[in-house]
C-alpha cells in the first residue's frame, strides 16, 4: 500500500540527519496521496539507523491508523490538520533544528533580510502565539495545527508561497509539494535562520528587505516567469 | 567482574566523542550495579583511541577501587557522592561540552524555554553556587559532588525530572537510569544550551516558557502517561 | 572547445560544497579564456552531485551561449560585467556563504582587523549600495555586475587587490587570477568574515587595522617583493 | 639529520588541520633538538597534503637554514626568537585559529574562566601589546618574537604555566615540551577562546575564577602534586 510514497517518506526522514537538523529522533517527515486522501508518516521515537520503508505509518486524514504495526508520530494530529488546511501542500516536516528553534523560542518571525531567504520564503516566516492554557491540555498536537493555520489566515499568507513557520516555544514546521521538497524548505530555512540572527547582531535595526528585491528573487524561482534552474534536463 | 557493565560503561565513554562532546579525555561515564554496590568508571587521562573494556575500573560506594590496574577517573569521588545521594540513577557523564560550559562558567543556569528543553528536563537546569575555598582545598572532587547535591536539596529538585546540572566555574554533569542514557541527557544538555544562548541573543528578556507546555511536554515522554515512542517494539 | 578550462571550472564548482561554502546549488564560479573572450560557467540549478565537465556552457562576452545543451547559471550577465571591467580577473565566484552573507545583509563592508584578512585583502572588503527599484526591475544581474563596479570605482579599489565584494542585501562575489584561485578567496573571505563578526563582539569599538601592517602582509604574499611560500617548488 | 625529530614535526603540522585549527596553510609547527640547538620546522606555503618529513627544513638558533631544499615557514624567526628566550619549551605552534584570532584581533587577552582554562593555563593568556611601525617595517617576524617575549617578561609569567599568547591583530602561538604538545595546547587554546567568548556573551561582566580554583585545577595536572591520568602506563 502506497510503497513507492514510504520509500519517498523514509529517503526524506534519512535526509534530516545527513542535513544536520536533528538530534536523535527529534524530527518527522509525512507525505500525502492526495488520490485516496492517505498520509504516510513516520513511526514515533524510531532510531534513524534502523528506519525502513516498511516501518512507515499510513493513517488517514482523521489521523487514524489505516496500516502500520508502529504508532505513528506523536505530532501526527498536526501534519494531518495542515494537510486538510492546506490543499497545495504534499509533504510537511518539523525538526527541532537549532537555529530556527532559537527564533521560536524567542517568540520571533524572521524577517526576510536577504535573496537566500527570498528565494524561497515570500516575505517573513511567521511565529505562532503562544498556545493557550485549554490548547495545551486539551488536542495539543491538533491544537498545534490549528494555531499554524490561524497565523497564516490571520496574517493572509499563502503556504505556498511561505512554506514555513515557527511555533512559538517550540520548533519549525515546513511544508513544500512533496516529502523532498519540504525537508529542502526545511534546510532552507535553518540556513537562513542562522544567517538573521548574525544579520541582527551585526546591524540591530536592520529593516527588512526591499520588496522589488524579494519580487525579483522569488519570482525568478516560482510561478509562471520562473527562470533559474533547468527545464527537466537534469 | 561485572562485565557487562564494564562494556555498557565503555561504549557509554565511546560515545562522547561521537557526539563532539568532547575535546581530548575531557570527560568521564560511570555505570552502577546497584545490587552489588559496585561503579565502573573511566580510567583517569586514558585516551579514547586506545581504552578497552578491561581498562574500566570498578571502584566501591567509598569510592576505593575493587578491580583494575589503572587509575579510575580524577572525579570518581563525585560520581560515588552522586549515586549515594541520589538512588534512583544508574549511570553519570560528566564533560566541558563547550555551550553548557560556557553557562557554567557564567554562573548561570538554562531555564527551560522551549520544549526541546521540556521533553528531558522537567525546569530550569540549575547552576551550584561557587565552591569555598575550604572545600576546594578540601576533598575537592567529593566537594563538587556535595555542591550539586545541596542544589538539588535546596531547590526540592527530583535528580530524575532534572538529570543534570551546571558546575559553577567548571562543567555539567549529567545523569540517568544507565550510562547510556546518561550520555543521552548530556547530548540534549549542550543542544539546549545551545539554543538557549542563542534565544536569550535574540530576546535577552525572554522570559521561561509557560508551565501548562512544560509539563504538556515532559509528561508525554516521562511518567505513567506518557505516549512518546514505540513500547518497546524497536 | 575549452576543454581543460571546463575541467578547471567544474573542479572549482566542486571544491565549493568541500569547503563547506555552498548549501544545495546556491554557488557558482565561471572562468575565463582572455584569448577568445570565452567564458566558462556553471550550468543554472544543476546539482553538484551529478555535474560533469561536459555540463560547462560556454559563452561570449555579450553573456550568449556559444557552446552547452544547457542554460547557463542565472547570474552569468554578473560574470560577464566584471569579466569586462577588470581585466585582470581570470576566474570569479558568487556564493551565500553564510558568515559573508550575514555582513552583506546588514549592509556592512568588512573592515580590514587582522593578519589573516591583510594576506589576503589589501583593505576592507566593501558592500556596494543597495540597488534601485530600476536596476532590479531592470537587467537584474547585469545591473548586480554594474553596482559592483560603480562601488570599486567610486572607492578608487583595484579588484587585483581586493578580490571580493559583498553585495547589499545579497550576498559575496570573490574573484582571482583563475577560477581556483577566486574559490580560494571565497573560502578566505568566509573565514574572514567569522572571524571579524566575532571580533567585533569582543571589542564593538574596534578599529581597522594599523596600515603599515596592512601593508607588511599584503604585500609579503603579493607583489614583486613577496617573500611567502616557495618559488615554483611543490 | 634529526630523522626522528622530522617524523614528530611533520606528525604535528599533519594534526593540525584534523583538529579543525587551519584553513589551507595557515599554521606552522617546529621543534627543537636542545643537545644540537637545531630547529626543524614546516617549509613555507606548502600544502598540508603533499608534506613529508623530508620537506622539514632544520634551522639554527640564527634561523639559518642548515638542511632542506624548501625555504623554511616564513615566521621561522618567530620561533627562533622563542626557542632561545625560552629554554624549557620543545615545540611551537603558529595557527590562524578562528576563536583565538577573533580575540587576538579585538587586542584582548582570555581570562581564566573556569576549569578548562585552568587546565592548562596558569592564569589569562596574555596579548601583546601592539607593534609599532619600527618593528613592523624591521625584521618583523623577528620582533613578533620580541614582543611575545616583551610581554611575559613585563607580565612576570612563566611561558611553561601560560604556554600560549596572543599577537595583538594577528594570532595565536602555543608552546609545550614539544611540538605534540604545542599543538595540544593550540587545541585547548581554541576551545578555551570559544567557550570565553560565550561566557562574555551570557555574563559581560564575569571576573575570572577564584584564584585557589585555579591553583588546584593547574597543580592537579602540573607539577609534583600532579595526581591527574596515569603513570606512564598507556
Amino acid at each position: 500500500m502506497l510503497e513507492k510514497l514510504k520509500e519517498e517518506v523514509l529517503e526524506a526522514n534519512l535526509d534530516l540527519p545527513k542535513h544536520g537538523l536533528v538530534t536523535f529522533t527529534w524530527g518527522n517527515v509525512s507525505g500525502i496521496d492526495r488520490e485516496s486522501g492517505l498520509v504516510v508518516i513516520k513511526p514515533s521515537g524510531v532510531s534513524y539507523d534502523v528506519m525502513k520503508a516498511e516501518h512507515m505509518v499510513v493513517v488517514d486524514l482523521d489521523g487514524k491508523t489505516v496500516e502500520g504495526e508502529y504508532k505513528p508520530s506523536s505530532d501526527t494530529a498536526t501534519h494531518v490538520a495542515l494537510y486538510k488546511a492546506f490543499p497545495g501542500i504534499g509533504g510537511i516536516v518539523h525538526t527541532h533544528s537549532p537555529w530556527a528553534t532559537a527564533w521560536a523560542q524567542a517568540g520571533r518571525g524572521i524577517p526576510a533580510l536577504g535573496t537566500t531567504h527570498a528565494d524561497y520564503f515570500y516575505g517573513k516566516v511567521p511565529c505562532t502565539r503562544p498556545m493557550t492554557e485549554a490548547e495545551i491540555k486539551g488536542a495539543y498536537e491538533l491544537e498545534t495545527g490549528n494555531v499554524i493555520i490561524e497565523t497564516f489566515q490571520s496574517l493572509g499568507l499563502d503556504p505556498l508561497q511561505v512554506p514555513g513557520v515557527l511555533v512559538n516555544c517550540h520548533a519549525p514546521f515546513t511544508w513544500g509539494k512533496d516529502a523532498h521538497n519540504a525537508v529542502h524548505n526545511a534546510v532552507v530555512l535553518e540556513e537562513v535562520a542562522k544567517m538573521a540572527f548574525h544579520t541582527f547582531q551585526l546591524n540591530p535595526g536592520v529593516e527588512p528587505m526591499d520588496q522589488t528585491l524579494l519580487d525579483r528573487h522569488f519570482l525568478r524561482k516560482h510561478g509562471a516567469n520562473a527562470y533559474y534552474g533547468q527545464t527537466g534536463m537534469i
